[in-house]
């Protein structure tokens, strides 16, 4: 395989999509509410799976033209099938991989690449891969979670082990699911300059029903989908799972509280 | 001892009041923008230490009459020589002990309480004693911070470890310093109601010096003050404690990013 890319730790079922359906619609706001691109600007949207933030960025930007990309043909099906339904206009959707884009140089004004760098073996290379196709004086944003951020009562060692069996996982698979801090010295590493990371938290208790369930279908639904694999590598034992899965939804309860931190990076290639 | 009171666990020196006064100051329009108080409205700061959200407080409700009370009479001294020195009319000191306060019953429309409740052995009683003096229809407004929410690149588990002497440390001393995430539970168990939790994030990285100052002036210097406490008492050996407070300070250099998340709660006496 010339390309570093490895498979997607997640599946690509009805269920994921709708899951990140629903993520992209509750994030949109916290995450995207500062992205819009001027008309006529060329927008590349890096990875954009089953197109849960395109229609988002497609319709802040009505004047901008956007070119989806996505390695996984089933993903960009989904893709394709939403933008037509919203009647979005201003998005072309084609397969291709972020380590070997099929684009010039310089083809785009701005880049937009949302929870793709945590999947990937060699996050630099893409970043450095794709600031060659963009003009410069543009810009490019990523946007990432971190796992090390989710701070949850009640406290529960358990609860900290599952989600420390996805970040374990993720990193065997070659990502980095602890990897919004990084963005900075990543992007400054592939010669962004000025660049602007700004951190989201996600804050949900009993006294805001619609934040318990971004956090039962988001992160929870998130972490429960590497069972069987933490089970089987023996990264935990099926007691110990139970015990943390039950405690994350403990956390949801009237009483409970559970936080989470995403972050948002803005660099500038350098005209 | 009458009151589970504890030793507060840092000192009261000069460099603890400029290390609070920075603290105050910087974290001022994060943590208090959003209080004031209606003009004749009483308002109890309980804890009010040197002073060093009283006068930010005063400042942002002129009308208001403040009674900012706490146990220390060193404390004190420099918290009425500030609201002098500030030219502050609207505040009276007073040395009481939050468990025993000198005040009738609903003595004050609203009460503020600033990094205290993680001293204390017994939160809940403290808050109790709290709403009694309170009138009905008031509210109380609690800010606590987390450490359990400190997030670094580049991480570090000898970073982690000096963080967790101090946590350890307080916990010894009857204190939480992970409090932040129980503030909801400890006001409803209390019985506040309509109470209101929202996560204050500070995310610092090389791109903003002033950020990055305020983790070493506040976090840093915080846990700092332990190094003696937590090699004498057998947490971490002398070398293990040097790399963590290397290894904090490499944080703050100019690739490395920090985030620190405090909460702020408000809740309703029902009338």
């Amino acid at each position: 395989m010339n390309s570093p890319h490895k498979p997607y730790i997640y599946d690509r079922s009805d269920r994921e999509a709708e899951r990140l359906d629903y993520q992209a619609s509750k994030l949109a706001r916290l995450l995207n509410h500062d992205t819009s691109y001027p008309p006529g600007s060329r927008v590349l949207e890096a990875a954009c799976g089953v197109g849960a933030q395109t229609t988002i960025l497609a319709k802040n930007s009505p004047g901008a033209e956007f070119v989806s990309i996505d390695i996984s043909p089933e993903s960009l099906v989904r893709a394709q099938l939403r933008v037509s339904h919203d009647g979005i206009t201003n998005v072309t959707i084609c397969q291709a991989d972020v380590y070997h884009v099929p684009f010039g140089p310089e083809s785009f004004d701005h880049i937009f690449v949302c929870f793709l760098l945590e999947h990937l073996p060699d996050p630099l290379l893409s970043i450095k891969t794709m600031k060659e196709i963009l003009q410069p004086g543009g810009t490019i944003t990523f946007i990432e979670g971190d796992h090390g951020s989710a701070l949850f009562y009640p406290d529960s060692m358990e609860a900290h082990k599952v989600i420390d069996c996805l970040v374990q996982l993720q990193r065997e698979m070659g990502g980095n699911a602890l990897i919004g801090r990084e963005l900075l010295h990543l992007m400054t590493d592939a010669g962004f300059t000025k660049v602007a990371v700004s951190s989201r938290i996600v804050y949900a208790d009993g006294s805001s029903t619609e934040n318990i369930e971004g956090v039962k279908n988001i992160f929870i639904a998130m972490v429960e989908v590497v069972r069987e694999l933490a089970i089987a590598r023996g990264l935990v034992d099926n007691e110990t799972w139970e015990k943390g899965i039950r405690d994350l939804y403990r956390t949801t309860e009237q009483d409970g509280t559970f936080c989470y931190t995403f972050f948002k990076a803005v660099g500038n290639k350098e005209s």
